[in-house]
């Protein structure tokens, strides 16, 4: 039995099925679809992907002709771990209890409440029918909206709703945009944003939801539409309601082979889990679909006698902010000074292509290292085209504990089209090792 | 000393002279620039890039003003490492001796004549000068154009000189282009060629250079231009003369420190050099602009009393060809059976990224790897935009010899813009995880 129909539970059950094709699988999803990219939203909203369906990278129909038994629209209301059975509500409302040798759950995650009055008329958008409800919505009523909350969706959907041609005032409790990058690295982030003609709040308090407006720090800003992007947590009252370990962060507690702890035969995937932090080392909420794909699959192999695990993450994450892309992976200076962590860190501007080369565009490195070795602990990049993914380099060296005195000389790729004669990466680390 | 004043030379140069202000750095250069980038040159040939002063990251002027003595337009015809001095000849053809106490050598590569009739009839574009020349000429005359040498140069020259509007014939002795590819990764490759009207022959010997025609198997083929990019050799004549060790592949012989064997204070670096190949586990010459950089600044930081190591390569390149991007680290295949390495390979074809989002295109990504290990022995990746850097992820995994089913897991970015859930880095490392 699989709970939830999204990344990790549809990846662990079509694991499953693929490795042991007499294996009854069965999965509810709350939700009418499965398999979406909830990553996706955004540009469904603003246009760039015209149709919800785009979203859906395989349909319970499509599931069910692979042999999985998927029930969209029902929920799991609580589960029996010793009886080995949980009890179900379909679409009718009809409740009935299903049984199973072996569970996983993959329940996801849920948005946190804004504390205010008024919540209630936020516009949720983290689902299909939900952004579909959005759209229509946006198509037919409104000239102004709010955005809370200042992460990378906070700033996909203020973006989204830009090209939309709102006008669009986007609130954050804290003294910068996107809290996974240094502040420095971040100012880059809001220059693209305002540049765009997003009004940034920052340092600001919401305090009340009315039917047009807002109202921040005393002051009322128009607001036809609200979404709320001020955070997720894992969705674990399941879990919890069975007695199952959930850790600080508030997720499943997992070994790495998506076990969850005490309880045999029970696996657990996705947003709803605590997983590794390799530089870190120890347990986080991190909500990406790569690793609820990765996970899942873990799961699925591991409950059909298999024996994989997940490694574990280290932070990566990219996105496109108007006209910057932006990265991230390992630690921050800023979660670096949070965790008691020591490092240093660095800081260059480079282009993104040779400078002859048309379309070259700015290019800002970051990294953070360990004073004396100059092991890698983390690296940030915010540029143009052709910036973002170049974070894949530093999350490697990240990952095999490279120093940046090594990294600096390293055989990586050089075409005046891609970047200059020493790739920006390398600069970065040259800079980074002389004060490592 | 250095003598060449282009990449590896007067990194050298400023090297040692930013480490030692006091220090009388001479460089000499036969033509009358320093520091240009060749592998602009194809770009300027186009248009895409309009003045060939673009191409120069440096002038002598500039050099001079950073307090090096920069001599263009200067040979030099002879060393004597005994004597410690140069016989050098400048542009009024007068010759005189100059005294050096450390010499760098940093003289490059030279174009392989062809070896038929009217070879003299080829058109060089291998300087700046050169390709001024060029330029003019085909802006003054010519319909159609034999480009000879199906190699990353050659295709890049073919496709500046469709791109300028002449009908292009590109000769390749071989059977594929690109021979830094498998065959069936440079398949891609031609028909990006072929895609944009290239007349690409392959399998094809160039018998003479007429007027205004080439022979080729016999058939003559109009040609008002030929250029010729069938490979360069090391520079090394000199270092011969001098009695200084030139490996197998025609390059000076130096240790990781750029020094010559058994010659204490003289230095090498760049295409005139051999460099370890990290993979191959010998010494190779490959001419790249980015390599020459390094090995200057560690044989500048050497000169001057430092302890600086290059590390040695593992034959990371990249080019765009047509509508391709095209990327390549560690070894083929097709290098692997030459060396007498067994390996097995993998490719795999996927989207550059999420499928709903716009702008994704094909990427194929083929892996070579260690039997049973699953080492990463080599990686080649051909695709549209964003294809190319990615080869830059599997160069860290071939220089920190990752396995192939660790790579699989590694934490990657993803966002939509930039791939689908899975990157195709993954998806390739996970299908070759199986096979190996």
């Amino acid at each position: 039995m699989v709970i939830g129909g999204d990344a990790a539970g549809m990846s662990a059950a079509s694991t499953a099925k693929r490795r042991d094709p007499d294996l009854d699988v069965v999965a509810f999803d709350r939700g009418p679809y499965t398999s979406f990219s909830a990553c996706g939203i955004p540009f469904y909203l603003s246009g760039v992907v015209e149709r919800s369906d785009g979203l859906i990278a395989r349909s319970p129909e499509e599931h069910r002709k692979n042999g999985l038994a998927v029930h969209p629209r029902t929920e799991v209301l609580s589960i029996d771990l010793d009886a080995r059975s949980a009890t179900v509500r379909d679409a009718t409302g009809a409740e009935r209890r299903e049984g199973f040798d072996q569970l996983v759950l993959a329940t996801g995650a849920e948005s946190v409440a804004l504390p205010v009055p008024g919540a209630e008329r936020a516009e949720p958008a983290r689902t299909i029918p939900e952004a579909e409800r959005l759209k229509f919505a946006l198509e037919h009523s409104g000239t102004s909206a709010v955005v809370v909350g200042g992460g990378y969706i906070g700033l996909e959907m203020a973006e989204a709703l830009v090209e939309r041609g709102l006008t669009v005032t986007l609130v954050e409790r804290e003294q910068s945009v996107m809290a996974s990058l240094d502040e420095e690295m971040a100012a880059h982030v809001q220059d693209a944003a305002e540049g765009v003609g997003i009004d940034v709040r920052l340092g600001a308090t919401l305090e009340e939801i009315r039917k047009h407006s807002v109202v921040v720090d005393g002051e009322e800003i128009d607001a036809d539409h609200v979404i709320a992007a001020a955070g997720v947590r894992p969705a674990a009252d399941l879990a919890v309601d069975a007695d199952m370990s959930v850790g600080e962060s508030g997720g499943i507690c997992v070994d790495d082979g998506q076990r969850c702890a005490d309880h045999d035969g029970v696996w657990a995937a996705g947003d709803c889990v605590e997983t590794w932090h390799r530089v870190l080392k120890r347990s986080v909420s991190v909500k990406l679909g790569t690793h609820a794909n990765k996970q899942g699959r873990v799961a699925g192999i591991n409950a059909t006698g298999g024996d994989a695990a997940f490694p574990g993450v280290i932070g990566t994450a990219a996105s496109r902010i108007c006209r910057y892309e932006v990265a991230r992976t390992g630690i921050t200076e800023a979660e670096a000074a949070q965790a008691g962590i020591e490092v240093r860190s660095a800081l260059i501007k480079d282009r993104t292509r040779a400078g002859y080369y048309p379309g070259s565009g700015p290019i800002w490195v970051k990294l953070v290292v360990e004073p004396g070795s100059g092991r890698l602990l983390g690296g940030q990049i915010v540029g143009t085209e052709g910036a973002a993914k170049r974070i894949d380099v530093l999350a490697l060296a990240v990952w095999n504990e490279m120093a940046v005195d090594e990294l600096a000389l390293v055989d990586l790729a050089y075409a005046p089209p891609y970047s200059g004669v020493y790739d920006p990466l390398l600069v970065a680390a040259y800079a980074t090792a002389k004060i490592a």
